[in-house]
C-alpha cells in the first residue's frame, strides 16, 4: 500500500505517475470506507482526490499555503500532510476533525467549516507574505456552491486588484450541496462548453488571470495547470471542472444526497439516517401543506433545502413557491423582507450555525423595516453541540437583541406548529422560530395566538422555586422540578415561549411565593435570555441562577459532559437551587 | 418656480424635455441650498437628479417601485414625490428623513441606509408580484461603491436567473466613498471605455441583459433608455455613467469631501466640520506613527477611511500598509484574521453601525481561530445616536457575546491609545476597541497591560453604591456619584475597561461594604455588558441596577431626551439608587 507510506507532501514528490493514480485509487477506498462507517462529506471529498494530490505535488507546503473552502475537501489533503492513519486504522478515526485544524498539523492555517470565506483568508496569508518580504504561493481553494456567498465575491474583487501571487483553485462540480443556483452558475457552464474559452468570464470581469482544465480528475493534467501557475506574480484562478462524488457510483448518482452522508451500506448505497421522527420530514409535510393552500406562501431555503424535507421531487411540485438561493443567507433574509413587504408570506428557514452569516439583514432589512417574514432556525447536534464551526447555541444571542424582532422558542412538535401558524399568517412583526433538533411530543392544547408579546405559560403552578425552561430546555425544566419535589418543594414551571422579551406580570407575580428563578437555555447564556430575567429581577430580592452554556467555542463536546461542565443535570440544578434557598 | 408645484409624479409626465431640464436644475439649487445648511449626502443626490426625473418620468411609481440602495440618492425623489416642500421651505426642512422611509411615501419601499441591499430587496418584491400574478416594474437602484458588498452580488447572482420583470440601474460615478476598489471597478471602466460594448461584463457573467448610457445627466438619454427596458420581461441592468457632485464644481473637484457633507459654505466650498479635536484626527496621527514605526503594522478600512484621518495624502504615505477595500466588511474581518495569521499586525476600522453587516466572519474567520487583529470600532452621534439605521448602540451585544473576542471601552483619548498600544503587539486574541465619539480626556496614568482578562479598575473606592461605567458612560459614572454624594453616600466608581467578561474578584470584593451596583453603557442593555453584571449576582443579595438604552430603533434622538426617557441622567439614577437601597 502507497498510503501509509506518506508521511509528508515530500513523500508524493517522489512517485511517477502511475503510482500518482495508484494512490488516488488508494485514498478514495480509504475515504469510502471510513465515511461509511462514521459519516461525513463523502462526494466532496472523492471529486476531489486528484486535484488534492496535484496541489501537493507541485506545491510546497507549508511554505506554500493552501486554503481550503468550508474545509469539508481536506479529507485528501489531511491524507498527504501526516494524517494518513486517521483514515486508513479504524482505531484512529475520530483523531482529526472533518475540517482543516491547524492544531492538528502547520499544514492547516485556518479552522474553518462555513463556505465562501478561503479567498479573503488567504488573501490575508499573502498579503503578510508581502509585508514582511517573504516568497511562496498562496493558494484558495474554492467551489461546492461557495461562490454565491458573498464574502467569496467580495473576496474575489478585492484580490483582482492585486499585483502578487495569488491563485485561486475553484472546484466546479456543476453542484452547490443542492443543485447549483444564481446566474453564476450559468456562466459557469458555458465556460465549462467552451473549454474555458467563453468571453462572458466571471473571474476576468474581476482582475483575475484564468485557466480552465476541463479533466479535472485527472491528475497530469492538473500538475500541468498546477505548474503554470506556479510563482505566478498576478491573481489568477484555475477553473477545474471535477465530477462530484467520483468513483462511488451512488454518491456519482445521488450528488446531493451524499453531500454529507450518515454511515452507509457501501454495496447497496443506502444511508442509515436514522429512524424515527425528524424535524426534517415534519417541516416538509408541513410547509408543503401551507404551500398548498395559500399561493402567497413562499419557502426561501439557502442550499440544504433537504434539511426542511425539500427534497428534489417536491420542490418541483412546489414550483414558484419555493425558491432555493444558494448559499447566499444575506440576500435570502433581504428576499424574505422584499416578499413580505410586497404582501407574500415568505419562509425562510436556515441553520442555527448559517443564521449567523446574516446579521445585517435581520437588522436593517427585516427588523428596521419591520416587515412580517417568518424565519425557521433550525439546530442540529444535541444542544447545539457539533464541530466548532457548527455550532448552533449563539443564535440566542445574536438573533433576540435585535428590536422589533419575535424569536419563538416551541418546546415540542404541536408547539411549533402553533407558532408557524401564528406567525405565517400574521403582519405585525418579524418572527423567527427555534427549531430544535429532538423531536418531543406533549399532550397539551397550544394556544395559536402569539400577538401578546412576550407572555410566558406558568404549566405547574408550585412556590418557593420557579424554573423556566426556554424551548427545548423545557423538558429539562420538568426534570429538575421532579428532582426538587424529592426534597419537598413544589417548583412552578414555566414555558416562556418568547425569547426575546421579559413577562413582567408573571414575574412580578412570581415574586410573592416564590424565592428563585431558574432559568434554562441551550445556548450560551452571555447575552442570552436568562440574562433578562436577571436584569429584570436585579433590583429585587429575587434569587436568579442563569442556566445554560458557558460562553466558549466547544468541540463536540458529549451531551452528558456538556451538561455536566456547565451544571446542567437535574441534579446540579436541584443542588444549586438549594444553595441558593440556604443562602437566603 | 417649477418645483413648487410638483406635487406628485404624474406632475412631470406632462412635462417638455425644456422644462424637465428646467426642473433638474431647480432641484440641483434646492439641494444645494438645503444641504449647505443642514449637511447631508450632497455629492450623490447632484449626480442623480436626471437619472431622478428620467426614472419617474418613464414608470409609474408607486405601482412600479423603485428601490433606491442606501437611498443616500434619494432627495430628488423625494422632491417628486409630494415632499418638495422639505427642501424648498427652510421651516420644512426637517420634515423628512436623509433615507427612504415607507412611514412619509406610499413611493418609498424601505427604510434603508446600509449599503447593496436595494436588488435583494427589490427582487422580493417583484417575486411577490409575481406570486400575486400582479403587474409593474420593480426597480433596483444601485451605485456609488455599493456593488463591493457581498449581499448586492448575492441578490444579482440570484436575479439572474429569474425569467420576470427586473431592473436594475447601476449609477456609475466612477467612484466608492473615497476612489472605488475592486477588480470590478477596472471592469466597470472598460466598459465606460467601450460605451458597453467590452465583452468583459460582470453583469451579463450573472445573467442578465444590459444597456449602457454614457449621458447619465442627460434626461433624454436616460428616458430613451428607460423606456427600452420598461415592462422588459428579463432581468436587466441599465448602466448609466453619471457625474458625482454634478454641477457644484467643489463637489465636483473633492468628490471624496461632499458625499456626505456638514452645513457648509456655497460660495467657497468650506465645509464647517466643527472645531476642537475629534477621534479622525487622533487615530489616523497614532496609526500613521505605527505604520511608521512597524512594517508590519497593516490598516484596513472598508470606504470611509476618511473617518479615522486617512484622506488621500496619507492613504499614499502608508502605502501597502494601507488597504481600503471598498465596501466589504466581511472581507475585512477575514482579510485580517489571514493577516494576523500570517505574523502582520492588521487593525481594521469601522464604524458601530458597520461592524454589524459582519458577525459570522468575527465569529467563524476571525474569533474561532483566535487570531490576534485588532478591530477599532468607531462611534458616532452622542450615544450612537443617529438615524435608525445609522445606530451605533448594538454592537455590545453583537460583539461581546462571541467567545474569544476581548472587547475594549476606553474612556478617554490616553486610555484608547493604550488599548491600542497593547492590542497592535499582542498575539494571544482578537482585540476590539470601542473607540467614542466625543473626545474626552483624563488626567490619569493608564495601564499598558490587558493581558490579565476582565480585570477592572477601581479608581474611587466608597462603599454602599458602585457604579461600574462603560467606556464613554465612565464620565456618567463620576457625574452620579456626584449626585449621590449630595445624599451623602460615597460611591465606588469603577471604569471596567473590557465589555466580554466579568472581574469575578472584584465583583465577589464588593458585597463586603455595598448593597447596589449600577451599570451604566452606552448601547442596547439587551444582551449588553450590565446583564452580564446582574447574571453574576443573580444568587447573591446584591442589587444590580442595569442601565443603558431600552432594546429599540430610535430615530435621532435628542440626546437629552434619550437620556431622560432611558432614565440616565445623574439625577435619575440617583433617585433610582436611592429606591433600591430603600427596598433593602
Amino acid at each position: 500500500m502507497l498510503i501509509e507510506n506518506i508521511k509528508s507532501p515530500a513523500d508524493i514528490k517522489k512517485m511517477n505517475p502511475a503510482d500518482l493514480m495508484a494512490l488516488a485509487a488508494e485514498i478514495r477506498n480509504a475515504l469510502l470506507d471510513k465515511i461509511s462507517k462514521c459519516g461525513g462529506h463523502l462526494s466532496p471529498n472523492l471529486g476531489f482526490v486528484e486535484a488534492t494530490i496535484a496541489l501537493h505535488y507541485v506545491f510546497d507546503s507549508p511554505k506554500d499555503k493552501i486554503v481550503y473552502d468550508v474545509s469539508h475537501q481536506s479529507y485528501t489533503h489531511k491524507i498527504l500532510t501526516g494524517r494518513a492513519e486517521a483514515f486508513i486504522n479504524p482505531d484512529k478515526y475520530w483523531s482529526v476533525t472533518g475540517y482543516t485544524e491547524p492544531c492538528e498539523s502547520e499544514h492547516d492555517h485556518f479552522m474553518v467549516g462555513h463556505t465562501s470565506t478561503s479567498v479573503s483568508l488567504a488573501l490575508g496569508l499573502a498579503t503578510a507574505r508581502d509585508i514582511k518580504g517573504e516568497t511562496g504561493n498562496v493558494i484558495a481553494v474554492i467551489g461546492d456552491g461557495s461562490l454565491s456567498g458573498g464574502e467569496a465575491f467580495e473576496g474575489l474583487d478585492n484580490a483582482g486588484e492585486y499585483a502578487t501571487n495569488f491563485i485561486v483553485v475553484v472546484n466546479d462540480n456543476e453542484m452547490s450541496i443542492a443543485e447549483n443556483h444564481g446566474g453564476l452558475y450559468a456562466s459557469l457552464a458555458e465556460l465549462r462548453a467552451t473549454q474555458g474559452k467563453s468571453e462572458n468570464n466571471y473571474f476576468k470581469t474581476l482582475g483575475f488571470d484564468y485557466l480552465y482544465v476541463e479533466r479535472g480528475n485527472d491528475i497530469d493534467s492538473l500538475i500541468a495547470a498546477f505548474k503554470l501557475v506556479k510563482d505566478s506574480t498576478k491573481p489568477v484562478v484555475v477553473h477545474i471542472h471535477t465530477l462530484k462524488g467520483k468513483g462511488y457510483s451512488f454518491a456519482e448518482n445521488a450528488k446531493e444526497g451524499f453531500h454529507w452522508a450518515a454511515p452507509f451500506d457501501i454495496p447497496t448505497g443506502v444511508i442509515n439516517w436514522g429512524n424515527g421522527e425528524s424535524y426534517g420530514s415534519i417541516l416538509g409535510d408541513y410547509l408543503m401543506k401551507k404551500i398548498k393552500a395559500d399561493p402567497k406562501v413562499v419557502v426561501i431555503h439557502s442550499a440544504v433545502p433537504a434539511g426542511i424535507g425539500f427534497f428534489a421531487d417536491r420542490r418541483k411540485e412546489a414550483g414558484k413557491q419555493f425558491i432555493d438561493v444558494g448559499i447566499a443567507e444575506e440576500h435570502a433574509v433581504a428576499l424574505a423582507s422584499g416578499l413580505a413587504k410586497g404582501g407574500a408570506k415568505p419562509v425562510y428557514s436556515t441553520h442555527g450555525t448559517f443564521i449567523q452569516r446574516t446579521y445585517d439583514q435581520l437588522s436593517q432589512d427585516l427588523c428596521a423595516n419591520n416587515n412580517p417574514a417568518t424565519l425557521l432556525i433550525t439546530m442540529s447536534g444535541a444542544d447545539g453541540m457539533n464541530d466548532t464551526t457548527h455550532l448552533c447555541i449563539f443564535d440566542i444571542p445574536m438573533m433576540s437583541n435585535i428590536p422589533n424582532l419575535v424569536y419563538l422558542c416551541p418546546t415540542c412538535v404541536e408547539e411549533a406548529i402553533a407558532m408557524m401558524d401564528y406567525a405565517i399568517d400574521q403582519t405585525e412583526h418579524p418572527m423567527a422560530i427555534r427549531i430544535p433538533n429532538g423531536v418531543t411530543h406533549r399532550n397539551v392544547e397550544f394556544d395559536k395566538d402569539y400577538s401578546k408579546l412576550n407572555t410566558y405559560k406558568v404549566d405547574k403552578c408550585g412556590n418557593k422555586v420557579a424554573l423556566i425552561g426556554l424551548g427545548s430546555y423545557y423538558g429539562l425544566a420538568e426534570e429538575a422540578a421532579a428532582e426538587l419535589a424529592k426534597s419537598g418543594i413544589d417548583a412552578t414551571v414555566i414555558n416562556p415561549r418568547f425569547a426575546t422579551g421579559i413577562d413582567r406580570e408573571t414575574l412580578t407575580g412570581l415574586c410573592a411565593d416564590h424565592q428563585v428563578v431558574v432559568t434554562l437555555e441551550n445556548g450560551v447564556i452571555d447575552g442570552g435570555f436568562g440574562e433578562k430575567i436577571a436584569r429584570f429581577y436585579g433590583a429585587s430580592d429575587m434569587k436568579v441562577l442563569v442556566k445554560g452554556l458557558k460562553k466558549e467555542f466547544y468541540d463536540k463536546v458529549p451531551y452528558d459532559k456538556l451538561m455536566e461542565r456547565n451544571r446542567l443535570t437535574p441534579k446540579q440544578i436541584a443542588e444549586d437551587v438549594n444553595a441558593a434557598l440556604c443562602s437566603k
